[in-house]
């Protein structure tokens, strides 16, 4: 019987039994439209603002701040579109190891006479402030920096870059979805006027996420159709959804530093174990001291200096039931590197041999050998034991 | 024990124990993510597939044709910002009588330059194709006229207004969220390049669901992020609920005929009640004749020709456990009278005393004779007796 080991969980996280548990009676019992008048709708109202309390008063806002959508996506867009079409300003700012979920739609703004600045990135992956305050224009209406880089973990300095946002009156959003319930996301302490979620990274359910939206700042509605959400996003609300959300941001922030410790000592071992055995073969990309706890980004070299495959890597993982990934899923089965290795200066065939193993409260210590032993084996085998 | 009678099913469905059945093993057990290329994304990616191709079978499109989003709002927000966004023409063709998830983005994008025309209804909420054709000019980029209507239930012509626009070379979009899974949507019979559903309008869940973008249709994605839905749609698939959709959608499909029997019955009887206890104090808006079966909507007269406060109407009705609504739920809360009912030319005071009860599988004939009871008995007890 096979190990399966599962160690891919920055792109999605098994939802917790908890979580479930909260969202069932939603499905078939408490089923009323959440904005119907009558009695069964205020029920789920009722839920729905329970879950928008919990959320708001974990990350520092007030529940009229927390606006709920489809997800991290969905929050990156409106953030986005609905600055640009309410300061009709033209200039955006954000950086070239941001998610596709920031740069796409800044690119497509290109079409509407919008334009960007794409601030590079240093080797770890970090943005500086005093770039973001270079950068900054008469027309700049938003600065869109992430909190936590979904490939290799790094953190930007929020605070600093907010600071410098705030004191040229430019508004400043950052997609959090990788931080938002694994470390402290606070809105005032990070000083962000938007900040995007997403239920699934912390162990909530898929198809939901809130945008947080400063009280006062100018924004326009992204996806519009009915009153919902005090007529800032249309659309029938996900009652089973938005409950599960609140439970699971809820259990993140009451289980943090557990969870943190849990998984900490887990990515230090798998560093640890493989630089044990990998030596000069395994280079960590990103900023693995300073960076998320959950994720090692690693790229691998063959004596002769030549990059592994890490596609042919991934795909010897997975046949040895060790399930990681190349980069963002959202981008999996793209043939070329990953942007943001490319960004923080990597070259390309080091880009292309890496992997990314993200590791989550379901991981266990007894997972961690086998990792190693199974990544070791795959590339003695792939380099003819030469490594 | 009172019993509680939930007549609000245009608003929203109770998910059918079968399709949570169908969801379950996709929160806890295949929970991957969906576009990861390991084992157990693809496994998430089969179920995907499966659903988008059960969906595109009922509606005769292809697999390929449908792009999965987070319900019926996103779909009419995608469907006319995409068309938009790739003719670059500047001119949208809707009618009065739409939901607020197309009026809205249409009015919205008057601010970047387009303009629109919101073509007239008859007095059952019907368009006219002969009022698309005069309306279209060389700047018309999409006509987008909804199939069945959410508060009166009136079905547009949309074969003969598809064949109008398609003569004149201009994309077609339909709002079908009330139709799909209640009687037979095919793109083809209907001529439609786009079309929007929504699962929890046909017994599926909260959150999603899909819009049909005809092969070759100019069309840009709205949601931008990712690769996925290959690249028109951006953020991380919601897996138990696209399966859902897909279940409910087959369930639908297949037990159409005996749904729409067992809900046609109810209509008939709801009326039929209701005109033998009120007479002509009852009206009945729309086209109750020809309409969808599951819709009733009327409005109520006081014998001195004043039309009867709805709100206050609905207030009991919640108090004795009947739940409808006064129009659509998006807008419940709202002060004013339905814009639907004035587009109608039903007089202001008259479209105030308007309630909507929306039957649906669940219902039973045994709920009729006490919704009629209780409807006539608050009405005698609000004019005092004078009926």
């Amino acid at each position: 019987m096979q190990n399966k080991i599962y160690t891919d969980n920055a792109a999605t996280t098994a939802m917790d039994p908890r979580v479930l548990d909260a969202m069932l009676p939603y499905f078939l019992d408490v089923y009323a439209n959440a904005n119907s008048a009558h009695q069964p709708g205020r029920q789920a109202h009722v839920a729905v603002e329970e879950s928008r309390e919990k959320i708001a008063g974990i990350i520092g806002a007030e529940p009229a701040e927390i606006v709920f959508t489809s997800g991290g996506t969905e929050s990156n867009n409106a953030a986005i579109g609905g600055v640009l079409a309410a300061t009709g300003k033209s200039h955006v700012i954000t950086s070239n190891a941001e998610h596709h979920a920031v740069l796409h739609p800044v690119a497509s703004a290109a079409n509407r006479g919008i334009d960007s600045t794409l601030l590079p990135v240093d080797q770890t992956g970090k943005v500086s402030a005093a770039d973001v305050a270079a950068a900054i224009g008469p027309h700049t209406a938003l600065v869109s920096l992430m909190h936590g880089n979904n490939e290799v973990g790094t953190l930007n300095p929020i605070d600093e870059i907010a600071a410098v946002c705030r004191s040229n009156g430019v508004l400043f959003h950052s997609d959090t979805v990788q931080t938002v319930g694994k470390i402290p996301v606070h809105v005032d302490a990070l000083g962000v006027d938007f900040l995007s979620m997403s239920a699934h990274k912390f162990y909530g359910p898929k198809g939901v996420g809130a945008l947080y939206i400063r009280s006062g700042s100018a924004w326009k509605p992204w996806m519009e159709g009915g009153s919902q959400e005090r007529r800032r996003r249309g659309g029938t609300l996900n009652v089973p959804g938005i409950v599960g959300m609140g439970k699971a941001l809820e259990l993140a922030a009451s289980e943090m530093l557990e969870n943190r410790t849990h998984v900490e000592k887990l990515k230090h071992a798998l560093m640890q174990g493989l630089t044990e055995r990998l030596g000069t073969a395994v280079q960590f990309n990103g900023d693995p001291q300073n960076g998320l706890f959950n994720i090692v980004n690693c790229s691998f070299v063959h004596p002769a200096e030549r990059a592994i495959d890490g596609e042919m890597l991934l795909l010897n993982l997975d046949i040895e039931g060790i399930y990681c990934s190349n980069g963002s899923a959202c981008t999996s089965g793209a043939i070329e590197a990953s942007h943001v290795l490319l960004a923080l200066g990597i070259p390309y065939d080091m880009a292309k041999s890496s992997i990314r193993f993200s590791l989550g409260k379901n991981n266990t210590i007894d997972e961690i050998p086998l990792i190693i032993d199974k990544t070791e084996a795959i590339l003695r085998r792939m380099t003819s034991q030469k490594l």
